[in-house]
């Protein structure tokens, strides 16, 4: 008998309830044993739901139940879910959650804490939704050398900037919306801020790189700045804007960061929209590879939380610790390395002097004007070599750079 | 002491020994074991090869060393390999192989004899290369029902679609180059005729839908009468020409075929060019979700076989048998889906009669003409139906049909 608790009975919460029915029989014929969803803990009245039977507000019903072997832990925030988790794994509990917060934050406290229990925690759902990525990572692609990893892995901001490249519509009504559907939130901060993305990208690299990336090392710009011109600005020039999680390992230095960036449409990243997610991952065998879907909602979520209750069932323990949990990730904090960048900026000067003067000094492109806005886009520039450019632009044409973008060729 | 020999020292071998070298100080601090490769069986004389102080060509040497606990198969063609296989099954040791005949006519026995004999056997670089894809569907979406895959399988056809339609050269000059190229094999019908799509299709299947599937029982359509006029009329309206492995589940029958398919612009496989190789799954709860990445080459395949390795060394036994080892797939084999068709055919009657006909009779699209054969897009047909129009085709404008391509929309 593997019984099987759910805590919080949200979105993810009531998704995997639904999976966990519906493939009851099948689950159990494949272990030979009963696997089933026990008990559904929350602390909100939900009586009249599908769920009633499941439900309790007791924790202790589940601490008290030996045939109980397993917890999913769909809570959202940091510290209750973190104390949770916590707990189940130190009753001799596997843990299976979708709480990149928690994962972020204190993922290798957990981790060990499990290993020292002979339990397992994972973690799927916490980074490109229903997409296997984090297991491709661990195990198939983990004999390679990886050295970068991109990343569309909000699905709220890829909804925003999908819509105001395809309508043209600016980014306040995109936002809008996205949460009249329900794929924003009435604060969006964490989703167009980028620090959702931040955590996924920070647990993404702490595997792929065997050390520990803390997601607070996460340089982050989120999408409030783009406006349809940019858009239109980097069509023009053959680009796709995309808010990607990025990280690159060099000289033994890992530079990680959310940013919106201009793709070229060779880059598979660039006709990913809407709501789905995709990884890039580049490895010193495999090349690139990609993995793509749904990167959100309630069963495609759910669905890897139950890929990972799968695994748990097959393989109930960790061979050894990972090797993120003994060692933390050198991060360079001052990426020298060069990008095209596309400058946003109003002046009054002449355009054909500002385009003679870029192109013919500064190797730049002219992206001419879209309502009253200039576009350029750089020549390969550091950060330095940038703002120097930038400073030419301000003192010699008057121009008030409005929003700078850097560009993945 | 964790050691490891490889049979056959071809191009997927050689590169596995590579990995084995270079990552051997890595896995053996992440497994807390000495893992290493220590023999390569193979019959040639390799002398003067990087490799000849592991190579030997006696497999008793292999056989009598107890410490070897993993033989990686890498020799092609089926029944040497086939022996050699089971027979390292049989001494209780792994078999990680990359020989997808031996697994698509094989899997299923060799399987139970793993099981039997309490040791694994994986062949993640059988089917999509490099790509993880098959854990990812034993394990990580294994919860869903799938009811649909699609995959760009074979990346010397793919290689001489891409050429044909982005150069508008003939089969035979891409297929030339392809052998130039080191990308098709002197004798190419394994490849073109879509005989290794079909079997890596079945292996795929036979996971995702929990019934083996027969390779035989693969409807099979190569590409060799794929010509740059169909190309040029795919592209008319709007579609790109793939040699699609796809299968789907209804009603309990699994439809299987190996095909030249139109893809419209929207279906992500349509964007996958050159020797990349790519797999579509649809399923139950994550919706649509893809693969992509090198499906062929030394490097790639051998990323593949280590990841296995590493599967192995942190999870040596198998729970349960899969369920393809238990029950066949039933097999439609008279699917009676309806799909628009591009027909290529040559005729002496009015082209303005032709369109005003088809477009007036049958609700087709008429592309015009290319190369002077003419182009139609038919309303969706089952077999029957377009049986029907062909014949009336035939019989009023004494059109001579050349080739006839299924769309998938």
């Amino acid at each position: 008998m593997f019984k099987i608790a759910i805590m919080g009975c949200g979105v993810v919460g009531s998704g995997v309830a639904d999976i966990l029915i519906d493939q009851e029989a099948a689950l159990s014929k494949r272990f030979n044993e009963k696997v089933c969803l026990d008990k559904i803990l929350d602390v909100r009245d939900m009586e009249g739901t599908p769920y009633a039977k499941y439900l309790t507000k007791d924790a202790d019903v589940i601490w008290n139940d030996s045939d109980i072997k397993l917890v999913v832990m769909t809570i959202g925030g940091l510290d209750f879910a973190y104390n949770l988790t916590k707990k189940a794994l130190e009753s001799g509990r596997h843990v299976v959650t979708s709480n990149k917060e928690v994962v972020a934050a204190y993922g290798v406290e957990l981790t060990k804490i499990a290993f020292e229990n002979k339990v397992r925690f994972l973690y799927e759902a916490s980074a490109g939704g229903g997409i296997p990525v984090i297991r491709p990572l661990n195990i198939c692609l983990s004999g390679n050398d990886i050295y970068e990893i991109q990343g569309i892995l909000n699905g709220t901001t890829n909804y925003i900037l999908t819509k105001m490249s395809q309508e043209g519509v600016s980014f306040a009504d995109a936002l809008k919306e996205a949460q009249q559907k329900g794929y924003a939130e009435a604060d969006p901060t964490a989703d167009v801020d980028g620090h959702d993305a931040a955590r996924k990208i920070a647990i993404l690299s702490s595997i792929a790189y065997k050390g520990f990336v803390d997601y607070k090392d996460v340089k982050c710009t989120g999408i409030r700045k783009i406006t349809s011109e940019d858009h239109k600005f980097a069509e023009k020039a053959g680009y796709a804007i995309k808010l990607i999680g990025r990280s690159r390992l060099a000289d033994g230095k890992v530079s990680i960061s959310v940013e919106p960036l201009l793709l070229p449409g060779t880059n598979l990243l660039s006709a990913v929209n809407s709501v789905f997610n995709a990884v890039l991952v580049k490895g010193s065998y495999i090349g690139d590879t990609l993995f793509y879907g749904a990167g959100a909602g309630k069963l495609p979520t759910a669905s890897a939380v139950i890929g990972d209750v799968i695994e748990i069932l097959g393989n109930p323990t960790e061979a050894t610790l990972p090797d993120f949990t003994e060692k933390n990730a050198v991060i360079n904090k001052a990426d020298a390395s060069k990008s095209k960048k596309l400058v946003r900026f109003t002046t009054r000067a002449n355009a054909f002097d500002i385009e003679k003067f870029v192109s013919e000094e500064y190797g730049a492109t002219f992206l001419g004007s879209v309502n009253d806005k200039y576009g350029i886009i750089t020549a390969p520039v550091s950060d330095d070599e940038y703002a120097a450019f930038e400073n030419v632009l301000t003192t010699t044409f008057h121009a008030v750079v409005e929003n700078v973008v850097n560009i993945v060729e």
